[in-house]
């Protein structure tokens, strides 16, 4: 079967570009804070871009074939351009140059669970690398190859069935390889959702979620995908291990928690047992504007810890409710919700709109529910100073949910840096952090930028804080200033006590704040799992531990 | 500081014991079913027991005194009979035969972290056993030493402060040697609780409870132990290990879920960051009787799947339904309740109260919310044979609720067998394995015995099940007997897909299972894990791990 891919420039279907409702708003906004800029091209096709020849040898790529089908390994130079980077900033950067400076030798696509231990099994015994590849969305290098060495990517597209949908333990055994909405499609029929909603979500992979500890839109009701996870199967050079199918243990380490987040440096998860939720018959989501970002983080705060359960708790910051509203005014129009229902009273106490902080609160489930939750809630946000911006709001974020990538592409065309980093840290460390990173930013890209944040995940101790900065693009240092940017914050994060990511991962980009964030100590336990399960070191090597930790290749 | 402890010979206070509100009616069912039983004396005090005289080098003892202080290493013999057995059935059997066979060498009480390190240091210097002790509870034979080498007791209960309350974050840092009734107090000061409440809670710690995966009474609600730490600190020979702060991360393994259960084999937690809980306004528990298990059961099920969030919900099985009401009638009077509200019902539908199933609901929080929850909760429960038994039957639970233990002192005087285990399944798979469990136990105890069972612990996709059995105890042959009801159980546990334990962990006597539960996969991985943090073997051999896995001793 074949899957839906992100085309190679950037983000989504080929076709598809970003609606601006407004483009002259827009363009004026977005000139107003970076300057001019010039238009960036794009080589025209994949197939400009030069690669290093495969450098595996005929016998190996045989035996590979003997495995999973001559058919199942791909070697020619687009398809490993393709599946030779991630989406991340730098990677769209690359891939727009054509260039591509570690392409994988060969992709192999296996069917099933079996294929695939075989196939780490041949590569452990031939000193190949393998870089697992779900939907090849990695924000963080996850996906490319390092410089030297063999290299197999073992495309997992072709597990991606859905089995043994269980209605009495709402669960269902799924195919690491399935995209979000394959898969929400198929529960969907049956009455569930799993609830998971990464802006990637269409192009993402249940096992690449897992694998790096993805966190959706609603994860703050449904929960992180490593908490929807009953049992799972990790395929590794030599071995396969499946964990009990148990609702809960106490039984040593959790062997499901070890494997979440290890990004392919163990082993490939091939399926794992989720758990459903039954599919909300309501979903009521409304936007509330806060007078400062400040207020609005507090109000999501008290609703956590007063034991509500939000679908979604979005807190926008000053400077990206600014920008969300000169460069997206939604369709249905806050704006006008605004002037009838609220504008009066802000003005009266000095508020603008655009100075303010907006908050998407969504509830989902049964309606009498979703009714109570918000007549409660409610009487909390009158606690602060909150001006109901109505559903109107509410529907409009929820149409766009998943295109800010889609804006990235657009940007990009415009010579535009854009790129988005996230960290997490408890309350009483928020607005800490978030200043400090965000003075980062400013200071590491100068003037001509733009830089913003929200709230996206909460937590009864917690959250999350997700950047999104611009600047123009400094030609022929793109990488450069984009590698200054990305240091600066990153420092900023450590230095503040925040986690080092949220939900993006550590692949490549963030390992060389890796020991610095868990301690020596966590990098040796990790090291310790990597020596058990892959002793050749040939798995996913120089992601989430450096390469001389853990094993050494064969 | 002193902790208050167990009696040496069973649980509890050691002038308190097991109030019978109608002791004749009682004895009268307990005798109906087991027959008569001897009464079973026990060793007049810890003095009786006669020990193997300490192994360890003066020079070694003095060497842990100048790290702890000398007043803080304990050999008298009562002192290490005191802390070489936990509170299982054959513990207190051997116990109060004044048996001790393999009592520690000696016990160290140290205040700080730094003093923990540096005694693990110590003890995998010169290869000498390290076993934590915290409240000592463990049913599984945590805490007791293995029959050869020389073996140090760490008692924990001197770090045991509330540090740092965070009310914005809502966490404080606790020492891993506070016990629960100290620390709620702290807590609820300061308006918050942790939620957790074990049975064992009056003496148990919340390191033990991090070391084991503990699950308490309110953990539906609260979550279990592992699920309220935001961090931890690991003291292990040689190191360190401190996790980030933060709410949530995609960083790798998660190395709080690496250390919790872990049960002493890794190196001993010392303090942990909690996530608390605001104290709730109200708490409203009820009982409901069901015309079987199976229905009570599926209610459960579907409260827990339409996103219920009950503090409790608690279903016994016909055959603790009829012993709980004939040996322990409470004091409010479910009788009476039923006899004006239920009765005619129940008779007109052919249902007798002692072969219902009992189920306690219970709600915490604000009030507005748990009035909503509690309408809505009717609503579901009136789609199942549920007669409502009112609040009286929620607070009888509330009252009694850690009295259990004490009762199987009772028991165990009247030379009765008595003892409880654990599992957890699929909602799937629920009613095979509570059938497996129930017969397996039945067979090996023969027609002289009780074996009831209730669903403690609900999750979205299944729940647990705690069986409690009762047998006349084979004079001579009281640890056999035991032991081949036990191998009947975990054996229909692992063949039927049950977990290993729910809460109670691993020890050395779930030990021979752990394998066939998780894999010799499974095994590599904590294998490598104990590999990594203590090379030497030192800690609490032959608990969770058999000793040859993992490392060999220094």
């Amino acid at each position: 079967m074949t899957m839906r891919r992100s085309r190679w420039w950037g983000w989504g279907d080929e076709g598809k570009s970003y609606h601006i409702p407004d483009p002259e708003r827009f363009w004026e906004f977005v000139r107003s804070r970076l300057g001019p800029t010039d238009a960036s091209p794009r080589v025209e096709s994949l197939e400009r871009c030069e690669l290093r020849p495969s450098r595996l040898p005929a016998s190996i790529l045989a035996a590979f074939g003997s495995v999973a089908g001559n058919s199942a390994v791909l070697t020619s130079n687009t398809e490993r351009a393709a599946f030779s980077l991630g989406k991340s900033y730098r990677d769209l950067v690359r891939i727009r140059a054509g260039e591509v400076p570690h392409p994988t030798d060969a992709i192999v696509q296996p069917q099933t669970g079996d294929q695939v231990g075989a196939l780490l099994d041949l590569a452990a015994r031939e000193g190949v690398s393998v870089i697992p590849f779900g939907g090849g969305s990695s924000v963080v290098g996850g996906v490319e190859p390092e410089s030297d060495g063999h290299v197999l990517t073992i495309d997992m597209a072709g597990l991606s069935d859905v089995a043994k949908i269980d209605p009495a333990s709402a669960t269902a055994v799924l195919g690491a390889g399935i995209a979000g909405p394959d898969l929400e499609r198929q529960l969907n029929a049956a009455g569930f959702t799993l609830g998971h909603f990464p802006q990637s979500f269409e192009f993402s992979t249940l096992g690449g979620w897992l694998a790096t500890r993805s966190s959706g839109q609603n994860s703050t009701l449904y929960g992180r995908i490593e908490n929807r996870v009953e049992s799972l199967r990790l395929a590794y050079p030599g071995g396969l291990l499946a964990t009990p199918e148990v609702p809960a243990a106490a039984a040593g380490s959790d062997l499901v928690q070890v494997v979440c987040g290890s990004e392919g440096s163990l082993g490939i998860i091939t399926e794992a047992r989720m758990r459903l939720a039954r599919l909300p018959a309501e979903r009521d989501y409304r936007g509330y504007a806060f007078e400062s970002f400040g207020e609005g983080v507090a109000a999501a705060r008290e609703l956590m810890q007063r034991g509500f359960h939000p679908a979604m708790v979005r807190v926008s910051d000053e400077a990206e409710t600014e920008s969300t509203l000169a460069m997206r005014p939604p369709p249905t129009g806050i704006a006008s919700v605004v002037e009838s229902a609220g504008r009066w009273y802000m003005a009266r106490r000095g508020i603008r709109l655009e100075s303010a902080a907006i908050m998407i609160l969504g509830f989902e489930g049964e309606k009498v529910s979703v009714d109570h939750q918000w007549s409660e809630a409610k009487r909390v946000l009158s606690g602060y100073s909150a001006f109901s911006l109505g559903g109107g709001a509410g529907r409009a974020w929820q149409a766009s949910r998943f295109e800010a990538p889609y804006l990235r592409d657009l940007l990009l065309d415009h010579g535009i840096l854009v790129d988005t980093l996230e960290t997490a840290t408890t309350w009483g460390n928020y607005e800490t952090l978030h200043a400090a990173v965000r003075d980062a930013l400013s200071t590491a890209l100068g003037e001509r930028s733009v830089v913003m944040a929200h709230l996206s995940h909460s937590y009864s101790d917690g959250g999350s804080i997700y950047f999104t900065f611009l600047a123009p693009q400094e030609r022929g240092r793109e990488v450069e200033q984009w590698e200054r940017a990305k240091v600066a914050a990153t420092d900023a994060i450590i230095q503040h006590g925040g986690a080092l990511s949220h939900h993006h991962g550590i692949g490549s980009d963030h390992l060389p704040w890796m020991e610095s964030y868990i301690g020596s100590e966590g990098m040796q336990v990790l090291a310790s799992l990597k020596t058990a399960l892959d002793p050749a070191g040939v798995m996913n090597p120089g992601k989430l531990l450096p390469r001389s930790q853990g094993a050494s290749r064969g």
